[in-house]
């Protein structure tokens, strides 16, 4: 540790009060070890020094972004050094014209975004936690979110990556252009690899144009069949939804609004065409139309009672257990078609369970986010949550989806990943972690 | 060989004739090796089969789409087998609603689309050899197109795969679902990998709604610069086209249109909202517009002559050569802004090795197609047309761009990959090709 302290002052810390703060994150999922200090890189010379020093000894390594991931992606599993990027937060070049931009992997997403509007355009990738997330942090867990159903996941928009592997060697992958076929793509293996192959120092993000203009409806459904046979409708006529979120009827009252499915369904339109869009949805949706939107701003300030889930499931759950609760916020995904059944699915192991469950998704891309809760300390509640995300993770596999779309498989979720893939893919993952980190010490415990 | 008889009965071809046939591509690349045989495979069993018997016996397996690689991605460079799927070409599953297709690599891109377009839907990667090119190839070459600077390449579309790897493991990768985080992505390390990590069985591919409308122009001009400013002003004014390509003067004049630079411009709009748009291109574009369309269908038929830049350079050649002419389509990328510049050093670099050049591309993701050609048999015009492409490789290599965009390196640009990454990028590249191919059977002398 004397070597840590020499090379980076007061940006490292071991006083076990400040590191109880980044031994945790937003998950319920616990560190299993105390980590012997915090290290605030500033600089990729810095990262790069850090993980041939840890190379040498043989430390663990757990980077961070914000630890808002909610598979045990980022908790400490063994007595190693967390790097937190917070000081490595900056933009280092934005091009609207060439439709890239440069950041360190500590800024915050919504912090991107900020600049970005001054140029018209965007980074689409939106998950829930976008106020707090990093872009390096979205890197590590292939983050998704609100705009997923027409933009896709953060794998659709990283151009270029420079990372530190676990080896301390420094790789520089990907490019600046929209394309480039230069080898095998190594950006992609590290998009969604859970800081497990290596330490990204920086990263070129694609960025787009700002849709000219939308469109929106918030419509009440008694039937979440409906709600995803009107989403399917709405595409067969051709129109791709920006956004298509639902929030379940508990869910819905809470954050104000009727106690029925509601659906949250935004079209990103040419200019002058929001009026005749919105007609169009009103003769397709078939449930009760509550509120409408014309221009991108009011419609994207339609989505705002959805993104309040979080806040209204705390709130269901402080009802029931005051302060005292645990929030367990789960990520599965199924055809789009197979929506209907998961949530009956998920709501009969739950009624079976007898366990609280709160539901929201994004209908756009399949994806469903059951939540529950125990209280904590309650060992028997923490019990039935594994079994619950055990149970719903093999509804998805059953239904022909996948244990997880946006959230990762951090510590959660490597039992169920195995229920998933065959044997033979886990063999050459674990081949592939061998190649970028042969002595295991990036983020041990985590995806295999 | 009795071997292989045996298995395949009259899909396993060994006659020279039949052999020549199946040893060369579409590229000048010519096949370093006579191929031992040709196998056409129909079942992913005797896909397997057949690489365990090539892991088993040490023997190099070529594998084939419909050989329109540009790159030496297919030619045979050592006594081997040439496993060709055109028998394994069927469409497995389409499902709209879900946003997928199951298909077989053999299958051709344009079949696909045609037969997705009865249900509204499209598959957007549009290589100029689309009518031949085959999934299974696009998926290895990670093919690019005409939509690229929408749409983006393979690598966007591309869900699941199943696949043959070196070791004869049968690997299933990715998911059905439009987002998946089930471990590292195994599916886009396989995208663009040219044959050199398995053998694709299956892909299951993400399509999408078709385009509701557009709108086009094609308009002229004197001058690249003013073309390439023209586009990104079209950007900036959130607009995000559906293409941007362009011709240079002399292959404008070959495909019938002026002799000038042109610019084939198409947005896609909501329905009704043509007209509109047709006036905002005109208010921002300021070469002379020559020709407007309106609608899906005929925005895309204005980008016919486009379409026929291979046919226009094959009669500029045959012009100056007759029948002896070998045409040499290359592939680089730069950002967008740099185009001119790289087109300047590019004309540039014709001029001083006095080689004939024709140039078209795609403006909206940076990508050039600098041509030229060399008489049959002339090994001083062999000679120079390698050095050009080195040349221009390393003028996009100087301009942040890549020395390619959507050929691929195959055997061609081995050596400019080498420019182009670190030694580590690639140490960790051949690290990854032993993984999944440790004897180095799967295509060999590509790539690495």
């Amino acid at each position: 540790m004397r070597d840590l302290k020499r090379k980076f002052g007061d940006r490292f810390i071991d006083d076990p009060a400040f590191l109880s703060l980044y031994s945790r994150e937003a998950s319920f999922e616990e560190a299993s070890a105390k980590p012997l200090g915090v290290v605030f890189p500033t600089s990729e010379e810095e990262v790069l020094w850090l993980v041939r020093w840890a190379y040498e000894t043989e430390t663990p390594i757990f980077s961070q972004g914000s630890a808002t991931s909610l598979s045990g992606n980022t908790v400490v599993t063994r007595p190693g050094i967390v790097v937190s990027f917070e000081r490595m937060n900056k933009i280092v070049e934005v091009n609207p014209t060439d439709s890239y931009a440069v950041v360190q992997p500590g800024l915050r997403l919504e912090e991107l975004n900020v600049e970005l509007s001054r140029y018209g355009v965007f980074f689409p990738v939106d998950p829930g936690s976008v106020r707090s997330a990093t872009v390096g942090g979205a890197i590590a867990n292939g983050a998704g979110g609100m705009r997923g159903a027409k933009y896709g996941t953060m794998r659709d928009w990283v151009l270029g990556l420079r990372a530190v592997t676990g080896r301390g060697d420094l790789l520089e992958m990907g490019c600046r252009t929209l394309k480039c076929r230069n080898g095998y793509d190594l950006v992609r293996l590290f998009v969604g690899s859970e800081g497990t192959l290596g330490l990204v120092t920086e990263a070129v993000l694609r960025i787009a144009p700002m849709p000219e203009s939308a469109a929106a409806v918030l419509a009440y459904y008694d039937s979440l069949e409906t709600l995803v046979e009107d989403v399917v409708r709405v595409r067969s006529a051709r129109i791709w939804p920006l956004f298509a979120e639902f929030l379940g009827p508990a869910e819905s009252k809470e954050v104000g609004l009727e106690e029925r499915y509601t659906l949250f369904l935004g079209v990103d339109v040419n200019r002058g065409a929001e009026r005749d869009m919105l007609g169009r949805l009103r003769g397709i949706v078939r449930g009760a139309v509550a509120e409408e939107a014309v221009g991108l701003d009011r419609s994207m300030e339609l989505l705002e009672p959805r993104r309040k889930l979080f806040s209204a499931q705390v709130a269901l759950m402080q009802r029931q257990l005051g302060s005292e609760g645990l929030l367990i916020i789960e990520d599965i995904v199924v055809p789009v078609s197979k929506l209907p059944e998961a949530v009956r699915r998920v709501v009969e192991l739950a009624n079976r369970m007898e366990i609280p469950l709160s539901l929201g998704g994004h209908v756009g891309d399949g994806n469903l986010h059951p939540t529950t809760w125990f209280r904590k300390g309650d060992l028997e509640g923490a019990r039935r949550a594994k079994a619950f995300i055990e149970g719903i993770g093999k509804i998805a596999i059953g239904l022909g989806g996948s244990v997880s779309a946006e959230h990762g498989i951090g510590t959660l979720k490597r039992d169920l990943l195995k229920m998933e893939l065959t044997p033979t893919a886990i063999e050459y993952m674990k081949a592939l972690k061998s190649v970028f980190d042969p002595k295991g010490i990036l983020n041990p415990g985590k995806i295999l």
